[in-house]
């Protein structure tokens, strides 16, 4: 089959790889009907992660080729939305809804890379969720977004506790900063402050719900943040950057007694203890436990009441992974969405 | 007024200070019936915080001797508890329960110093709450916890989500580790391990709920946690010591999804944000909003529900005041009372 393979930092490349097999009894191999490049696999690219002919990419919908013999769940045939950490959803930590933290948690992202044709899905059960039906061709972008961005996002929001009554900044105007403007609204958010300074992108906020822009960052953001909310600052918080000014930025934003969900922090950021405790603030962070929310998002998606789709701005077929990895890289694009047919 | 006066690290000197008056109408004057020294009071004592000429103190009960125009909530001759830091109880902030936040807050410790006769306290109504009666000599040692290490304790534990069924590990055995073993059994917490090598402690820890002792601190202390509790960590951990090692242990001994309560980092801690990213726990931290708890604390000392005077370990008449700086500083006690009659 045809996969991307990331040579070195900045070269990537659409090779030949062995074909998927099963090899436990648990696994699945699905063939990909669509997968996409995030905002994480431009560490690597950029160097900041080290990159040694490396498998790429952990989004991905498609069909079920072939089921190992303890596999019930799912079958050939059935077409499926997978999160981007494996998780056997039945162990404790994944009853208690942290699948990102299973006891057989796997990052699809280091040994599996599903920006290629077919992919092997350990623990199929617990890690796949099958669609009502075969999803129209519209649909797909909006179910691959499902696979990380959106459930991130979604997750953000959650950890967060956006709600009714609320104010929601969301310090971030990535795919994933988006998606959590989208969750923030669908949790009944009162208001929604998108800080973003590209304006196509507070476009897209606003679209996706949005009730204000802040352009300012760090110290100014987090004043402006103060002026809109009787200076007290958000209830609820999502970083979806992160870098330590925007980290930083978002503990600062959030008032006392408030909610700050994390879902990205970049291997440099060093939190002063001492200010995140006079915050006085609840946090929430890690690898997003997209497995949760996957039927719900799914539900959401195959009765319209969400557009996660749009977050992708440009449509490659995957043998062009290297110009999408550049387009994101340059800012030219938000989100790739790579084709497989 | 007699009150204690810290003239540089280490130089505590009981000197006359001038008597509080009456400045705000919304503020009462008390006489304290029994005042005591905070593990945080060793920090300008070790030269860790500056200290000059610095008035000293934070926890306090007594009686109100004397109020201003706009107090209704208290009265003289009322018997008081008051928090460690002032608030006003009807700002948003307050009202969602987090008072170390008020948009009035201010800290006893900088501008008070209740290690004194008397104190004025500002926004006496949102501030003091006052007993049923007159207390008996018996129940002074426990109000005064009530007013921050009890307070404190109990708030890391709601913090950590400390609840039936929950395995808390409570990281630190000072005064505020053992209030937090106390609280985590009043809410029902199913298993309690306190992290203490000290005989003494271990004893008083056993004596306020916990089932478990371990000795082992850092990586080794959170290898024993995770053999405790089938590889995954706790539920609910509570730090309470505050330095960079006390930190990393409590965030690594939290199960994936668990809860971590904080209240006290040292000013040089340093949290790297991949650390806690990759976690994926909830924290809580900050100056415990006490004020949130009293009443209930009160009502439970009241009933003899709970015996939080017990972190007592030394009480000294207040001109002694130094003797109990020395004695805390060498560890040679817990937590000193002071008295003032």
């Amino acid at each position: 089959m045809r996969g991307v393979i990331m040579h070195t930092a900045g070269d990537v490349r659409v090779e030949d790889r062995a074909d998927p097999t099963i090899i436990e009894p648990t696994d699945a191999v699905i063939r990909l009907t669509a997968t996409c490049i995030c905002g994480s696999d431009l560490w690597p690219y950029r160097g900041i992660e080290p990159a040694d002919h490396q498998v790429m990419g952990h989004e991905y919908v498609g069909v079920v080729e072939e089921i190992g013999s303890e596999v019930t769940n799912v079958a050939p045939g059935d077409f499926v939305v997978g999160s981007f950490v494996i998780s056997d959803n039945t162990c404790e930590i994944c009853q208690a809804g942290f699948q990102s933290k299973c006891v057989h948690a796997e990052f699809v992202a280091q040994t599996i890379g599903t920006q290629a044709e077919k992919a092997r899905i350990p623990y199929a059960d617990g890690t796949l969720v099958k669609t009502p039906g075969e999803p129209s061709p519209e649909q797909i972008p909006a179910l691959l977004a499902a696979s990380d961005v959106l459930g991130t996002g979604w997750y953000a929001a959650v950890g967060a506790e956006a709600g009714p009554g609320k104010t929601v900044a969301v310090v971030g105007d990535g795919a994933v900063g988006l998606m959590a403007v989208l969750a923030a609204r669908q949790l009944g958010a009162e208001r929604i402050i998108a800080m973003s300074r590209h304006p196509q992108r507070q476009e897209l906020a606003r679209y996706y719900g949005a009730t204000d822009i802040v352009e300012e960052r760090g110290d100014a953001g987090v004043q402006r943040i103060k002026d809109l909310t009787n200076g007290l600052g958000a209830h609820s918080v999502i970083e979806a950057v992160g870098t330590q000014e925007s980290f930083m930025q978002a503990v600062g934003a959030t008032r006392g007694g408030g909610h700050l969900g994390y879902v990205g922090v970049n291997y440099d950021v060093q939190i002063p203890g001492i200010e995140l405790f006079f915050a006085g603030i609840h946090t929430l962070g890690g690898p997003a436990p997209v497995r949760r929310f996957l039927p719900d998002l799914i539900d959401l998606i195959w009765n319209g009441a969400i557009d996660p789709g749009k977050v992708f701005d440009l449509t490659l077929p995957l043998e062009e992974a290297a110009e999408g990895y550049r387009a994101m890289d340059e800012r030219r694009a938000t989100k790739v969405l790579l084709t497989l047919e």
